[in-house]
C-alpha cells in the first residue's frame, strides 16, 4: 500500500510484476476512446519484452500469445480504452468498510482486468493451455471502430481458440455468454386534422394502442436453460413520440423498441419473430441494429476447468458484451472481471484491490494447477 | 371595381359608405395582435362622427352603440388584429374561377366581417334593435389579453344584449354556438432500469396502454342536438412523449389529451368526466386548459329572425371561438361573417367579395326589414 500511495502518473515503463502498482500505472495513463496508442505502445513494449510470447498489432489493439503446442488454446482479452474522464483522473485510493478501493476512471470498466492480464500474461511462462492475451481499442464507442471487431474481420486465426474470457468486471464472479438485442422503431401513419374536427383526421397515437398492447402480451421468456444458465428476456417501449400542437391530430407517432433474447434463439429468429409480432398494415418496421447473443459453453472442458478454478455458481449475463464477438467466431466465451459493473462510466468508479488479487489467483489456479497444488 | 384597384394604403379616414374600399383600406392597416392602435384610432374616429352611436373605449378595444329604446339588443363583433404578416400585404385581387377575391393577412381572419360591421354601424340608423358595434384587440394570442373578454370583466354592461353575432369566418353561413375544450395532461410513473434487465425497472410507456385504450373505448357523443343544432364531441390524444435512450426503460411518460365536448356540457363536468375516466393511482392528471362552450341560442326571437333574414341551414360551430364569452356573460351567440375558414391564417388568406355583399344584405334585411320589404 505504502508503495502504491507513491504511485502518481505513468511512467516510460510498466511495472508488470507488482499487480496493484501495475493497475494504477495503466489507471493514470489515460486513454479514452481513440486516444489509446500511449497506452497500447506501453503494453506492446512490455509484452515485447517476454520470449515465452508472440505480440502482435494492429492499430492500438495488442496480441501476444504463447506457442507450447498445448491441445488447446484460451483467450483472455481486455479492452484499453475509457469512456471520457468526468474530473476523475489522476486515480486515487480510498478506504471503504475496510477494504481498499482505487477509485478513477477506467478502474472498474476495464484497466483492473487489464492489469491482471497483464501482469499474467508476463508470469505465466508455462500454462497448462496456450494463451493467446488481447489488449483492444474502442470498445467505448460505435461498433465499427471495436477492436477487436477489427482483428476478427481481418485475422480471425489471431482470435482461433476453445475458449475465451473477457475480463468485463463482474465482480470476480463468472457471467456467461450474453443475451441479444435489437432496437427497432414502429412507426404509425394517420391524418392531420384540427382536433376540433377530429373526425377528419386519423390519429396516429392512437395507433400505438394496439402495439404497446402486443409489447405487453408477447410471451417473453422468464427462464431459458442454455448450457447450464438460466437467461431472462425482455421486450419493452424506451422511446414513444407523436404530435405537434394541443389542438392537432398527429399524423405520425413513433414507438422504439428494444428486445433482449437468450441466445439459444439466432439474431434473424428474433428478428423474425418481432416481424410477426409487429408487422401491420400502416406501421413502418424499421431495425436500427441487431446484435447476436452468446452462448456461455460452459460444457467445454477448458470451461469446465476454469468454473471449478474460480469457483461460485456461475450466473447468466443480461446486458451485451463483446463475448458475443467471440460467439459469432465459434468460441464459446464468459465475462469475469475485478469490479462492480454497476460502477463502470460512473463518476465515482472504482475497483476493489481484493477483487485484484481474487481475480489473478483464480487465473493461474486455471493455467497452473501444478503451481498451486 | 375599378375604384377599389386603386385603392392601396390607408388614407386617414375610412371609407365608410363604400363597402369594398372600406374592406380593403382596412385589410392594408396592418394591426398585428399588439399593434392595433393605428386601426382603432381609426375606428374610433370614423364612429365618433356618426350622431346615432354611443362610442365606448378601452385600450384599443371600440364600442359603438345605439339607444333607441328598442325591447331587445344585439350584439355585432369583430376583432381588429391578425396574426403576423407573411409577405402578404399589402393586399391584392386576385379573380379565382370568376369571382372577385382580396387576397392578404386579415382578408378572411377576420377584417371581411370587421369591414361589413364599421360599414352598417354608420349606415344604420334606425335598426329594429339597439345594436351594440363591438371591435376589439389581441384575440389571436393569449387569451388574457383578449380586448373583448377584458371589457367583459371591467366593463360587462357595455356587452349586455339578448343575443350576439360574432363576425368569423363562416363562409357567410350561420355557425351557433361553439363546443367547449378542455386539454390536459397525464404522466404515468415508472422506475429506471437497463434495458437487458428490464424486471428491475418499470416501464412508464407500457403504462400509457390502458390511458389509450380508455380514449379509444370512452363515449363520445357523435350527435348531440342543443337548441336546434347536432354538435359532434371528439377525444384525442395530441401529443406522447416519453423515453430518453434506446437502452433504458423509462422511468416517465407523458400523454396530452384533448376533448371537444357539446355545449350542453358544463366545463367542469367535462373535468369532471374525464377525471372518472383517467385519473387512477400512478397517473397524474393535470388540466392545462378549459374553455366552455356556448349554446347557440337559435330559439331566442332576435336570433330568430336572424336565421330567417340569413337563410340556409345553420350549422354548429366545432371549434372554440369567442362566442362563448357571450355566453358566459348569459348572451346566446353565433359565428357568422365572410370568407372561408380554412383561409384563417393561410399565407393565401383571402375573401371573396361577394361573401361581403352577402353578409351586409343580410344584416340589412334582419335589421332594417321595413327598409327591405
Amino acid at each position: 500500500m505504502a508503495r502504491l500511495q507513491l504511485m502518481t502518473a505513468y511512467k516510460e515503463e510498466l511495472a508488470l510484476t507488482d499487480l496493484h502498482a501495475l493497475f494504477r500505472q495503466i489507471v493514470d495513463v489515460e486513454s479514452v476512446s481513440g486516444r489509446e496508442h500511449h497506452l497500447a505502445d506501453l503494453v506492446e513494449q512490455a509484452l515485447s519484452g517476454c520470449p515465452h510470447l508472440e505480440v502482435l498489432r494492429q492499430g492500438n489493439t495488442i496480441v501476444a500469445r504463447t506457442d507450447l503446442g498445448r491441445s488447446q488454446r484460451v483467450i483472455i482479452a481486455g479492452h484499453l480504452d475509457t469512456v471520457p474522464v468526468a474530473g476523475n483522473l489522476p486515480s486515487r485510493l480510498e478506504e471503504r468498510d475496510g477494504r481498499a478501493f482505487l477509485v478513477g476512471r477506467g478502474t472498474a470498466d476495464m484497466k483492473g482486468g487489464v492489469a491482471v492480464a497483464l501482469h499474467l500474461a508476463h508470469a505465466l511462462t508455462t500454462p497448462v493451455h496456450d494463451v493467446t492475451w488481447v489488449f483492444y481499442e474502442c470498445e467505448e464507442i460505435e461498433a465499427t471502430a471495436n477492436g477487436l471487431g477489427r482483428v476478427a474481420q481481418t485475422h480471425p486465426d489471431w482470435l482461433a481458440g476453445d475458449f475465451a474470457v473477457l475480463m468485463e468486471p463482474t465482480g470476480a464472479r463468472i457471467e456467461g455468454g450474453c443475451q441479444g438485442t435489437t432496437r427497432f422503431r414502429l412507426t404509425t401513419h394517420g391524418t392531420a386534422a384540427h382536433s376540433a374536427r377530429s373526425w377528419l383526421g386519423h390519429n396516429a397515437i392512437h395507433e400505438l394502442t394496439d402495439l404497446l398492447e402486443t409489447i405487453r402480451a408477447y410471451p417473453v421468456r422468464e427462464a431459458v436453460e442454455v448450457e447450464g444458465l438460466v437467461f431472462r428476456e425482455g421486450l419493452n417501449a424506451t422511446i414513444v413520440s407523436g404530435g405537434v400542437a394541443g389542438n392537432v391530430i398527429p399524423d405520425t407517432a413513433e414507438l422504439y423498441v428494444n428486445y433482449r433474447f437468450a441466445p439459444d434463439l439466432a439474431a434473424d429468429d428474433a428478428i423474425a419473430a418481432m416481424r410477426r409480432a409487429f408487422e401491420r398494415p400502416g406501421v413502418d418496421f424499421e431495425v436500427l441494429d441487431l446484435s447476436p447473443g452468446a452462448r456461455p459453453g460452459l460444457d467445454r472442458p477448458a470451461a469446465r476447468e476454469f468454473c471449478a478454478a474460480v469457483g461460485g455458481e456461475p450466473r447468466p449475463k443480461y446486458g451485451w458484451t463483446d463475448v458475443a464477438r467471440f460467439s459469432a467466431l465459434g468460441v464459446p466465451a464468459v465475462n469475469y472481471g475485478p469490479a462492480d459493473a454497476g460502477k463502470a462510466h460512473a463518476d465515482d468508479e472504482c475497483c476493489p484491490l481484493d477483487d485484484l488479487d481474487a481475480t489473478r489467483d483464480a487465473l493461474i489456479t486455471w493455467l497452473t494447477p501444478e503451481e498451486r497444488s
